[in-house]
């Protein structure tokens, strides 16, 4: 089926001993966890003991985590169930310019109705500074959203200096840690934030399930109002065996962490190293060092980057041009232009994100790939060959 | 595990064939459907697959299926969607008193915005008067939402009338058919509706999948904002597998639905016809004619539902209270009391939902176990034998 699979970020294999996990919770204890009787208590159980794994992934307590069928949900949920909340304390909201589309685009549904919104730019590695965010931050403001980790460029955020910002002037502080949890360590505590997002597709449990970490102290409105499933915080009845699911694969994760960090850091500068030697006119997108361990993510001078996406694909090599969800909608990406990457360039974005799974001999294979498939794509190409620098001046205003 | 599972409503087992369709997307065909190469296009496809045959199952066109993670999901996007969609035309929303709670209370979070909600009656068999509905119109109405069937006393109000007078006055008529798909013809050209909600949990697919039909004309705000999944309709990393299983349960719904509608019926009325015959003082609830085939539901004279729900446990007999996501916040059940039952009798519901793997047998263990189970409760409550009618009259205003 494929030689390298590298977008990882993307989506993940659900793990074999996931499925397991799952199994019985599709056609023997299929109850509905929300009834009385005993056979829904017995799935009701299995439920918790789900959440309180996915908890212990991020250092929480169970009790302030909330099951939702996506990452993109528990963003949504972050953002408008505190503006909702909020309302009354103020209507202005934060948000980087490097969120995730569903941050960003609940955050320009809110500008719809009485809120306001400052979308905060980042420095040419991608990073919020600190100092613009506290000045940022007025009486009125009540919500600050910023990415753990951007999935498209890997850069880490400084979020235990953002967070402390916030919560000294009472503004409650959402994290989406879709890209970051089960690749670095993510602890709420220690990060010290209010909300933070997860989502399973990409740790190795299905589709269809995600998580919002919430502190006790937050007031939140239901995106999904109806029944008293997650406490009254989310109704529709419990996709069971996707949360199971999660459950396990966050166990898992927990404990793989370490010599996951290791394996993926070890072929990511592997990848880096030989394709920066191998091929000329090529940008390291992100950061260069505060970055996810297993990403590297590239931008190739006058390639068309869903060409070379085909070209990789055709040799079983899978990597992505940026956010999956983006992909089919945008021609640039607006991540890289935040960062100041000139438009025509970031047409050639390629990213790779690494898995545990994937070894020495994958990244030698793509290495010996894609060398010959950006030659080729160059030669076609009208633009190769001029002399034109990656950033644009007027763009990063740091 | 259990002699007669009768609460099929509540949920139901994967089925096999459902099951087999869904196993090859978890761990092989893991791709996220939104990319551009060729393990993305495949799962896509199969995505795309299962809309149609959803769509068959109700006679809408695939494009206009949009899925979600619950039935509730789909009416939230749905109340919600149409009201930030249509707020500039008016603010007035109506709905009937007996609809699920994720109608009722996106209705009443839309009621602290500034939206005004007319909370419909219903008669005591639990149906809307079409000409009620005509004189709650008001220019500023723009949105009416009305359930097929109620999963609680089993009606099925008359969608056709009803949808006929809101298209004749511009307004959009949104009708939640959880309960009723899979259970009675569903056929949304027939119906005449604007917008239809479904589940899967109720069809022999798995939980953590909906779907929300929309009539083409039909502007939408999303409720989840993000990414272009579902045309930007429904953000989010779409639920592969629970949507190929929604896809094949759909399809066999539609293919064994008029064998289904006769096995069933002729099994719930042995039971309805066995219980009126041996249990004194008991309400049979709902419409006696139009209601779903497989539904039967009853008013025990003090008795505390619950505890019946216990004892017929203990026989191996699985019936519900009323709706599951209600059944552990609410002691008395608000549809029982729309209908005008007493508050002390509305205690005392007890639901049997039939599906096609029921038998005669298992109707008959009920009738044996029931009861005696109703005497024993009967004989510690202090308030049996009084003479108390079981409507009140100045409820129900029909």
């Amino acid at each position: 089926m494929y030689t390298a699979y590298l977008d990882n970020a993307s989506a993940t294999p659900v793990r074999k001993e996931v499925l397991e996990a799952m199994l019985p919770f599709f056609s023997e204890q299929f109850a509905n966890p929300s009834n009385v009787y005993d056979l829904s208590t017995t799935v009701k159980a299995a439920v918790e003991d789900a959440r309180t794994k996915v908890a212990g992934l991020i250092g929480a307590d169970a009790a302030q985590v909330i099951f939702t069928a996506s990452g993109a949900e528990a963003n949504n949920l972050a953002i408008k169930g505190v503006a909702f909340a909020r309302q009354k304390k103020g209507n202005h909201i934060i948000v980087s310019s490097i969120e995730h589309h569903s941050v960003l685009n609940s955050a320009r549904f809110l500008e719809r109705l009485d809120f306001e919104v400052t979308f905060l730019p980042v420095d040419k590695d991608g990073l919020v500074d600190p100092e613009r965010l506290a000045k940022a931050i007025r009486p009125e403001t009540i919500l600050v959203s910023i990415m753990h980790a951007n999935p498209e460029i890997g850069t880490i955020e400084s979020i235990l200096e953002l967070a402390a910002i916030c919560r000294e002037k009472d503004v409650v502080f959402h994290t989406d840690a879709v890209a970051s949890a089960g690749n670095i360590p993510v602890d709420v505590k220690e990060l010290n934030v209010d909300l933070l997002s997860l989502a399973g597709a990409s740790l190795g449990a299905p589709k269809g399930v995600g998580a919002l970490y919430f502190h006790k102290k937050v007031r939140l409105m239901p995106l999904i109002h109806g029944g008293i499933q997650e406490k009254g915080r989310r109704a529709g009845t419990e996709n069971v065996p996707g949360v199971i699911g999660f459950g396990r694969a966050a166990a898992l994760a927990q404990k793989e962490l370490p010599q996951k960090m290791d394996h993926v850091r070890k072929l990511r500068d592997r990848l880096v190293d030989g394709i920066l030697k191998k091929v000329e006119k090529v940008t390291f997108t992100g950061h260069p060092q505060r970055r996810l361990p297993g990403h590297a993510s590239f931008c190739f001078e006058a390639i068309e980057g869903e060409a070379l996406i085909f070209m990789l694909a055709h040799n079983g090599i899978y990597t992505n041009t940026g956010s999956a969800c983006a992909s089919k909608a945008l021609k640039t990406s607006p991540v890289l232009r935040a960062i100041g990457i000139r438009a025509d360039l970031a047409q050639g974005s390629n990213v790779f994100t690494i898995d545990r799974s994937n070894t020495e001999a994958e990244i030698d294979y793509v290495l010996e790939k894609l060398p010959a498939a950006v030659d080729r794509l160059r030669s076609l190409s009208p633009i190769w060959g001029k002399e034109i620098p990656a950033y644009e001046e007027d763009v990063c205003v740091h």
